[in-house]
């Protein structure tokens, strides 16, 4: 077969067996309770969001922590922002940068539900509130609220806020805890179709000090992320995050830091090219660190010192792209795992933007499926682009790279088709995993953008449109 | 089943029966040789660019009037535009607007051919040249250019080249006419993946002449065009499209009436989303109706007689609309034909951004595959277009409206979720056409824009992913 667009192709109805999707149990697998940030209690329960009662659909993610917890968010620009998200951008706006507790359910969105849905936010938001250690005249709210399912239906909130009230202090019921197996339960009660929980956790020092941060996403379509800070409004994708670190970080540093992770991360994926109502991406830094560690340790601020505010932040961006990558690995329907890198561009926005592009492509995306290297199709997607400045068709080079250290392999160079060795196309191309990597030949100085997108394949179609059959 | 969005599903491998889609046959008819416009001479040739040899896969257009005949076009938007198109916009523009044949070939765009494909898309131009009465010392190109089929690959030009040739007027083998069959002929060479020709004609009077006006157009694929006038540069999606007239319109009226009628017409059209590298719309008016009856007709100019182009204006885009909805009703793996319509927007943009949106989400359109009344897809579709002024969700609406004129199905009501009737809804998400209708609430002096689009089916997959199979 050829390494060129098809675009001549008989139709006939027919009979197709689907690819089974490669099984990604292996993504998720212990974590050593000493990696797991301290000062936090989580828990998963099944509140009866979801029939199953084997299936977790409440999370809870507290900071009992004595110093201050802050807290920093990024949200879905969508117009049509779903309850919680209006509800936990207004305890944030309200406490300046600071919360103590997370709440989630999996199974229903809470989005287009109207004054109901608002007042249920509100309500789960209170009911974990009693769970934190509070004078009891605490007119301010410590809890973020997180939710991700059906649309346009409303939550079953007394179910709900009974499970979260079997969480008190005086309750037999009670499972919050901080070992492997309380971080595991609040990672599944995010899942929606995700076939495995997305888990995380990380030990770096800074300063001498050992700190540790762990986290948990889910997501597996409408993922094309677009978030932004508070500040900025909203963004897109059912893509939820919680991130949990014992580093103690100035508010704004710990926005600062979350909004450029997310640029480079949760912002740089793509399942199906779909922004969401819900997108919400959460971080708290309890300070912990210093009791167990014993260090006298001063917070985190860009302005106070710099290198250690950027250490954090590369931490922090590395570990968002680990938890934006299971994602995209575990995509609706995915069998390839592909890095889509674009360098030689204009501008960062550019490169950014020629990414997405090739990432979202229909016809891109069937034909990773199909295991075609249809550099055609990487081209004119990425022609359709507007741009900063003009591209020069001649200084384009396309080069598929596989994962597994052998030799790239260059389909166009400067603008002119090479004579494409088919079979190493197809080894190639075979892989799960293997990088398109798109230069536009602006040189050196130009700026790189990488995307993480996967196949569109029968599965995708299935999951999506086949509900009835 | 309820008309929600359902993220939850489960996911297995399995084989399914990709359903028939349904035959378009009919939308190929035989049209009266009346109805076409005079001094137009065509066919439709096989040269060997594709190797079936009953297929059709070179045509040609020739204008015959003694009248001068002015030209307009509407080219792709692509950084990388195909070699066929740069020399029809460098010859459009040193011809100030005129031009009397187009050329074109199915099978191989040209595109990404770098100096040969430049050098074969000139000989094309020559070769044709040589077909009209011209005298021997014009140095003018008198030929515009399209290719459609396979990026990446160089033509088989001497093949092509013959195949003009065999229409010079001594040859026995000459088949240039101006009946059904001519039109039909010349259809057939625009075909791809289409399963049909695209052929359509109408008769219209102005100021007491009557006019006609015939056209083809072809694309099943990469078909979400975005198209502008030479002027403003390119545009995206392999759709090709010739149309004819026999009125006489001055050159500068007849590009603002094709560039008016491209954008609401083939640039409100969206199979896949997808801009290619090729797209080009040629428009000729060659004044033969003078001829034909023997009226002393006069150029139609927007200065002269704003009314007499406003009249012509429409009805080309009356016309532009009728071939552009042919492609989607062809589109690859499409099983509906469906209509989106936006209104009270605040900007006839902020409209056609937000139908385009729709037109293109793949969760909308898996869903409208499964007669899924999914309104909360619909809804955070629109949501993650930017817009020139925040929309108010407490104001927007959804409708479903069938096609065969019973009761619109109301699903959202100023932002409130209806309790909806799910067996109407499948009644009417079962029709292969209908019209999904977001009013954004704006009131009725806000803007209304109306896309065409198809579903997104497995048998797309099969077309776009599984050539190998």
């Amino acid at each position: 077969m050829s390494a060129v667009s098809r675009l001549i192709t008989k139709r006939f109805s027919s009979t197709v067996t689907i690819k089974p999707t490669p099984s990604k149990a292996h993504h998720h697998q212990p974590l050593p309770s000493s990696s797991f940030p301290s000062g936090y209690l989580l828990t998963g329960l099944h509140a009866g969001v979801k029939k199953n009662p084997e299936i977790l659909d409440v999370g809870l993610i507290l900071s009992t922590s004595e110093r201050p917890t802050t807290a920093a968010a990024c949200f879905t620009r969508n117009a049509f922002k779903a309850a919680p998200v209006v509800v936990s951008e207004q305890i944030l706006a309200e406490n300046v940068g600071k919360a103590r507790a997370i709440v989630l359910n999996s199974g229903c969105a809470n989005a287009v539900t109207g004054k109901q849905g608002m007042e249920d936010a509100w309500a789960m938001v209170k009911e974990t509130d009693a769970l934190l250690d509070r004078s009891s005249s605490s007119e301010r709210h410590d809890t973020l609220v997180m939710s991700t399912g059906v649309i346009g239906q409303t939550l079953p909130i007394s179910k709900i806020l009974t499970a979260i009230r079997s969480q008190h202090k005086d309750q037999k019921t009670r499972s919050l805890g901080n070992d492997f197996g309380a971080w595991e339960r609040a990672a599944k009660a995010f899942m929606t179709t995700d076939t495995f929980p997305k888990l995380r956790s990380r030990v770096f020092t800074i300063n001498g000090v050992e700190y540790r941060m762990a986290g948990m996403d889910k997501g597996a379509g409408m993922i094309h992320p677009n978030m932004g800070p508070p500040t900025i409004g909203p963004l897109h994708a059912t893509l939820l995050a919680a991130v949990m670190t014992d580093a103690a970080v100035s508010s704004r540093s710990l926005q600062r830091a979350l909004t450029y992770a997310v640029e480079r991360s949760f912002n740089s994926i793509s399942v199906d090219g779909e922004m969401s109502t819900n997108d919400t991406i959460l971080l708290m830094a309890n300070g912990a660190a210093a009791e167990r560690t014993g260090s006298d340790v001063q917070e985190i601020d860009e302005d106070r010192d710099p290198a250690a505010f950027e250490a954090f932040r590369n931490e922090l961006t590395e570990f968002a792209t680990d938890l934006a990558k299971l994602v995209v690995r575990d995509g609706e329907g995915a069998t390839k795992f592909v890095t889509v890198t674009v360098k030689g561009a204009p501008t960062y926005e550019d490169a950014h933007n020629i990414a997405s592009r090739i990432s979202t492509s229909a016809l891109v995306k069937t034909a990773l499926y199909g295991e075609d290297a249809n550099w055609g199709r990487v081209l004119s997607a990425a022609g359709s682009v507007r741009l900063s400045a003009p591209l020069h068709p001649d200084r384009v080079s396309v080069t598929f790279v596989p994962s597994d250290g052998t030799a790239p392999l260059p389909v166009l160079v400067n603008g002119e088709p090479e004579k494409v060795d088919e079979d190493r196309a197809s080894e190639i191309l075979g892989l799960e995993d293997f990088e398109v990597l798109v230069d536009l030949g602006g040189g050196d100085q130009a700026e790189v953008a990488r995307y993480y997108t996967c196949d569109f394949s029968y599965e995708y179609v299935r999951i999506n449109g086949d509900y009835r059959s």
